[in-house]
């Protein structure tokens, strides 16, 4: 191994269990909130062989069919005969779903401030969905301000399933992984050292045809487009050797079940929280989708070159419990001023946020593979730099 | 809001949905492994109002009664009639168990080192049960070298069940949650500034008479025991108002989703893995487990006063591809001292974690619930200080 400092991240395609079910819950949450932005959501999918089990809390005046949702992604991912694993048209769906809880309903509908302190801010109407704690994170080493091996290994998964799908290499099928280790000097990523891909596959492909095919038409593609240096990379291309059993005949997949994957890849802390089939007024989601804009606002007005934030609530309770800094000795200016700056310029109360960020619409099905992070989609309205000029004037810059 | 940096950790109660999940999968995993310590298991759970669905693969010679199993723990929790919001005696099991993949099982009881390599080294027979990155971390916060933030917060939470337990608060009712957020001064750890506590309970209690006992008897208690100061400490006690609605009945639950309470409630970074229902072939467990091992002993061993480690696997090979350390400016030697230390001392193949920390025993159902880590219990291998010796030869101290 190399003298450098080693860091890995991973992540998985859109065929991966575990991704299936976050899909199908997004998707299920869009379908109501398109129809009733007022909807309360929180819809958890299990899926196994054959089988298609969606549970969980909702409260809506729209219809949606649930089952029709679940085989229109399931088809949507290529999982669309018993040969792939799995069948959308002809799997079975089933669905346990309640109403939300009349306890958490009232205590959320009127925040801890106003119940208890008698506030008067329409800001105050709306307590936090649960409590929790949640960071956001963004670093300088792309131009997205996102950590480099989550970046890679997402561009890896999503030409895995881009070469797939356009036809260019016939014999994959859905399911996938992959994993980059990158060469660190100090916190600048200077190498990559290895990378880790599985995929699916048609059983007549042999090892060897597959491995040079992924390789020249997936791996090789993106790691140019890192700009880092490629010394001596080790490539395990099926490590494990055939992969034809996959999708949720392979392995069973749970929603919420890829939370590194769907943030910094492990480059930053997490605080636990699950984002897919949840409406925001669960600060789970909202808050840390909130916590990447201060982040990638902060990283991008120059306070440091590389920041981790976190921000805790009460269930009920509208402003946060707690706010953490950490700058990494990275800072152009005090953590101290970088906090209040942040406390100037961010409402983080949840129905804040949700106004802020427009989270009240039908988006959510795209974030649910390849990160919630690092995409400037038009609708990831968390990735936009739009509070820059804002910080450096609180800053003192 | 104090000038001191606020840290939050969270935890929960044994009757909260994702934990009733674990514990269920952790409690199969146990029979199996009682009965046939080579069985493979990957056990996940979603309980939701009125149902317990189980879903994975096994490949045992073991027979386990599943639904006995999940009858059994549900009761064990508290969850025993209606009135509860769910009983173990009269809910719906529904179980969807195949048999491990055979290309999983073929790629792993056969490392890419001696399939590929032909190496003859007896540790190199098992491959890594998944790819992916696992990180551990120890810090001198505590004597048992956990953060403070989830040390405190799992102790309220288990202090909740005790006094549900012995009758003490006779009005609880199984599921929790409880929250700490820490005034750190540098990596300090100086007061508590706020604790977040949801409980259960029986619909006679008043909100004022359960707040004033839960306080008293609960969080009080355990803010003695840390030795951190009390200035002026913010109590939220049920903040959303009544909690009479809990458990499945409140909330759908599914193994795997409180992956940083179960670890360092947010004060290290996380792999994504998750423990519960996993026997220790699955990187995702044992190699989480050893690295808490790897920083545990390292800063017993005064390598440095805080240390979080990554390793990284590819599925199907013995040896990671990769190992990180991160010391935060606390090291007593450097950090390449510290890397080289902990290479020569742990063997990080997974048969080699297994035999080292003796994990084929039914050992997991207590690990499910509190924290994986921290628990000084015997079964606990992980937690031994038994390489600080080794690891201080190693780096000349
Ligand atoms: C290895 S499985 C997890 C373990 C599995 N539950 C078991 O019982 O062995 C995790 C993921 O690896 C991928 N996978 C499945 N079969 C594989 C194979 N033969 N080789 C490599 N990766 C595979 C799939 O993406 C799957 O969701
Ligand atoms: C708030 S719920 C998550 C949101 C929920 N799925 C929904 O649809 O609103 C998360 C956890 O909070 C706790 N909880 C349930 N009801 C509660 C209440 N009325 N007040 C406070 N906490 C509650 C339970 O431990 C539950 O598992």
């Amino acid at each position: 191994m190399s003298q450098l400092r080693l860091f890995t991240s991973e992540s998985v395609t859109e065929g991966h269990p575990d991704k299936i079910c976050d899909q199908i819950s997004d998707s299920i949450l869009d379908a109501i909130i398109a129809a009733d932005p007022d909807g309360r959501v929180a819809v958890e999918t299990l899926v196994t062989t054959g089988l298609v089990h969606v549970a969980g809390e909702v409260s809506t005046s729209a219809y949606v069919e649930i089952p029709a949702i679940v085989r229109e992604v399931v088809n949507r991912i290529g999982y669309t005969s018993s040969d792939t694993g799995f069948d959308g048209d002809s799997c079975g769906v089933s669905v346990s779903i309640g109403a939300q809880s009349s306890d958490i309903a009232a205590g959320v509908a009127k925040a801890f401030e106003r119940r208890e302190d008698g506030s008067e801010d329409p800001h105050d109407l709306q307590g936090a969905g649960d409590q929790g704690i949640m960071f956001g994170y963004a670093t300088n080493e792309t131009p997205e301000l996102m950590p480099m091996a989550i970046w890679t290994a997402h561009r890896i998964a999503e030409r895995l399933s881009e070469v797939r799908r356009d036809g260019s290499l016939p014999f994959l099928r859905p399911d996938g992984k992959t994993q980059v280790t990158l060469g660190y000097e100090g916190s600048v990523p200077k190498t990559v050292e290895s990378v880790v891909l599985s995929t699916q596959h048609h059983p007549d492909i042999s090892q060897k045809a597959l491995r040079a095919a992924v390789r020249a038409e997936v791996i090789d593609p993106v790691l140019e487009r890192t700009g880092l240096e490629l010394p001596d990379v080790s490539y395990y291309i099926n490590p494990a050797g055939p992969f034809v059993i996959g999708g949720p005949k392979g392995d069973a997949g749970l929603t919420g079940r890829k939370i590194i994957i769907d943030t910094y890849g492990g480059a930053s802390r997490h605080g636990g929280g699950a984002f897919s089939g949840k409406d925001p007024s669960k600060v789970d989601r909202s808050a840390a989708y909130a916590m990447r804009w201060v982040a990638k606002n902060a990283v991008a007005a120059g306070l440091a070159d590389r920041l981790e934030v976190q921000v805790a609530y009460a269930i009920g309770k509208a402003k946060p419990v707690g706010l953490y800094v950490e700058s990494f000795g990275t800072g152009h200016v005090a953590d101290e001023v970088i906090t209040a700056a942040i406390r100037d310029v961010f409402d983080l109360r949840p129905k804040a946020i949700i106004e802020q960020l427009d989270l009240l619409r039908p988006i959510y099905a795209a974030t649910a593979a390849y990160g919630h992070f690092g995409r400037e989609l038009p609708d990831f309205t968390w990735e936009r730099t739009d509070r820059v000029e804002e910080l450096r004037a609180a800053a003192g810059l």
